[in-house]
């Protein structure tokens, strides 16, 4: 359970920030090497590598280096601890309300 | 185009802080008046409005007063933003893997 916690931290830390989701967004039309990610963005080469460390230990970004060049490319782990925690609070949220239908719906006993 | 990248931007920022999504998690059990939100958290009232504020303006939560009592609400409108997000990012880099898988397939024309 803390463990989980832990994931779901991570995860909308990483998301909570606009640079970070950029990068998301531009590894979900493929991979690319850090250097080319990090050209359009206005920022120090570091800067870039800071954020790919917390995506990456987020679990929504995986990075290989072969030779020289080190590659990042979208890991969708990530992306599925956020979805899981947004599902469960609309599912207890809709369940709630189902509850609540049912006894509205319900027949006055008093 | 900007009004959605606002949007998503307020959106994930609440969501980046462990106590707004505590207060998330909490609501989406049902409606709660302030203070009974504050009660359990280490922080104080002044603190947890704040944060109220900042989960009312990315449309995650809705806050109504009736006489002296301030309730809160989850809003699913928020969550449908951050969900949405996030199944394009899966969907752009699903529709690549299919491609991919497909010029595996092809026949090699060399």
């Amino acid at each position: 359970m803390h463990v989980q916690q832990a994931a779901i931290d991570r995860v909308f830390h990483a998301l909570g920030d606009p640079t970070r989701r950029a990068i998301v967004e531009k590894l979900s039309e493929g991979p690319i090497t850090v250097s080319r990610l990090a050209k359009p963005l206005d920022m120090t080469l570091a800067a870039v590598v800071q954020h790919l460390q917390i995506l990456e230990k987020s679990g929504l970004v995986r990075t290989e280096k072969v030779g020289r060049v080190r590659t990042c490319r979208i890991e969708p782990k990530g992306l599925s601890v956020a979805e899981r925690w947004i599902d469960e609070r609309r599912s207890l949220w809709e369940k709630r309300l189902d509850r609540l239908g049912q006894l509205l719906a319900e027949p006055d006993v008093n």
